[in-house]
């Protein structure tokens, strides 16, 4: 979001450079430690693990442990134990990535302008590729020597929740499947939203914050923040499904509203699912306030999903 | 198996019944647990939730968490700190089952006398139920009060490891997949089901032992107790589907010969497979001369799958 005035017009675009350079270094960071976690492309089961890699280093934006970087050290923590923690939130996103495409789900062949999982190594090995980064997330948190127990029991209580069902992404994706053979209302968008990618955003913050040993009240702000962002993603991820080129976004465009699907855009129209992203994001910077510490950086991210092209 | 002397016949009989009450208490206690521990069916969405526990309660042996049980007892732990481990390891056993038996892996429909879950409710509902499943296995240890925080997370990382890659169960289930095309060699099929199904019955047994604060010395004779059962348990398996009626297996008899599939009678023949079944039996029995404990109840469980008829 640009300003009207031109002094903090100069700070929004040294605060958009800042995010910029974090963004572009974190995720190499984050690449990293992916690639020094996941076994080899050599390892038995080869095939298992080539696909297990072809996903989760198939150019995505790690948005999620972005998010518990910027949170974690928002409250002065170092990288380094927030690093794997954020990389098993990665791996669990990509784990439903991978079974949302196959074809009895979404039966998308394409993300991020290349072939899916189960196009590239067929169906069998995509379910085990999800099934594998599922299980390597809660033992990479379970094995962090940087954190005290309680702490990495705190982090996988909290993902797996956020993961499972009835309150977590994968009973979102159950709904969502529901939502497809019938008219569903704003509300109920709304919580499948909220389930299926809003609670392992949500928990990707509040991971941060966790591992922070910040106050109750603090990580209650955090989950706001957090809920907002991620309705904001996918807010303005179905505005891009409908505006965007196939090139920009790396899959079909406008397949969602095709398929009449439940979206923002189908469903209040583009111009109301646009401005709806603008409230959204007002609130996810409002609730910033509640927390005392430097929340320059984290009012930056909202600032960029909402204005963000791709 | 049946000893020659009248004497230690009718011990044989006395611990073959002393087993059955084990079994059918301890199987009665398990499933009361699971059924406390899983979301109900009209708690949404329902439908997923009624997936999982149409998988869940079909019917099941529940042979881990009997063993997690049977090992902890050895070791003078009281059954409610076992439990919900034992309870875990069976929502991960029955999540691979559920993602095992789909059609793009081994396209089964029915199992244990019924529709497979994917029958009965979709791919795609199927699907989910087993990455529910998974995590709520972690989800459950995470929070299991009676247990150390020090205890829940060697207890996460020694079942996330036994069911993920490349040391465990899907590491297995790939490299199945990947033998179904071409002929495997009688060691790697032994290492096809020592991580197909051997690592999760390791485990269930190392769990126990854990919860026990067994010393290092145990916990290696438990495994290789584990080792030699899940052995046991696969020959068992794969000579009864040869031999059994539909009936009493509650899947179609001799599928796997008919498909060409590495199995022990494949293999080696049906009467070298039971000789192989004695031999194992026989080195399950000697290891647990290194545990100083009452171990009669693990010696009868190692008889009780060698004689299994289903």
């Amino acid at each position: 979001m640009t300003s009207s005035s031109e002094t903090i017009d100069t700070q929004g675009v040294a605060h958009d450079l800042e995010l910029r350079q974090f963004l572009a270094q974190a995720r190499s960071r984050v690449d990293a430690e992916l690639d020094r976690l996941l076994p080899g492309e050599s390892v038995p089961p080869t095939k298992l693990h080539s696909a297990i890699r072809w996903s989760v280093f198939a150019g995505g934006k790690r948005f999620r442990p972005l998010l518990t970087l910027a949170v974690g050290q928002t409250f002065g923590v170092a990288e380094e134990l927030l690093i794997r923690t954020a990389s098993a939130l990665e791996l669990v996103h990509t784990y439903s990535l991978i079974h949302d495409d196959l074809p009895c789900m979404d039966n998308d062949d394409l993300r991020r302008g290349r072939a899916t999982c189960h196009v590239q190594f067929g169906e069998a090995t995509a379910i085990l590729a999800g099934d594998a980064l599922q299980t390597l997330a809660f033992t990479i948190i379970s094995e962090d020597p940087r954190l005290a127990p309680e702490k990495r029991l705190q982090l996988i209580g909290d993902m797996s929740r956020a993961s499972g069902s009835p309150r977590g992404m994968v009973a979102g994706q159950a709904l969502d499947l529901d939502a497809e053979s019938r008219n569903v209302t704003a509300e109920e968008l709304e919580q499948i939203h909220q389930l299926k990618t809003g609670a392992l955003i949500i928990s990707a913050a509040r991971c941060g914050a966790m591992i922070a040993d910040a106050t109750e009240h603090e990580i209650e702000a955090v989950t706001e923040y957090a809920a907002q962002l991620g309705l904001l993603f996918q807010i303005t991820d179905d505005v891009l499904d409908v505006t965007s080129t196939a090139e920009a976004i790396g899959k079909t465009p406008g397949k969602d509203q095709r398929s009449e699907k439940a979206t923002y855009p189908n469903l209040h129209g583009i111009e109301e699912a646009r401005g709806l992203a603008l409230r959204v994001h007002g609130r996810a910077r409002a609730v910033l306030d509640q927390i005392e510490r430097p929340t320059a950086r984290l009012a930056a991210i909202a600032d960029y999903i909402l204005n963000r092209t791709a």
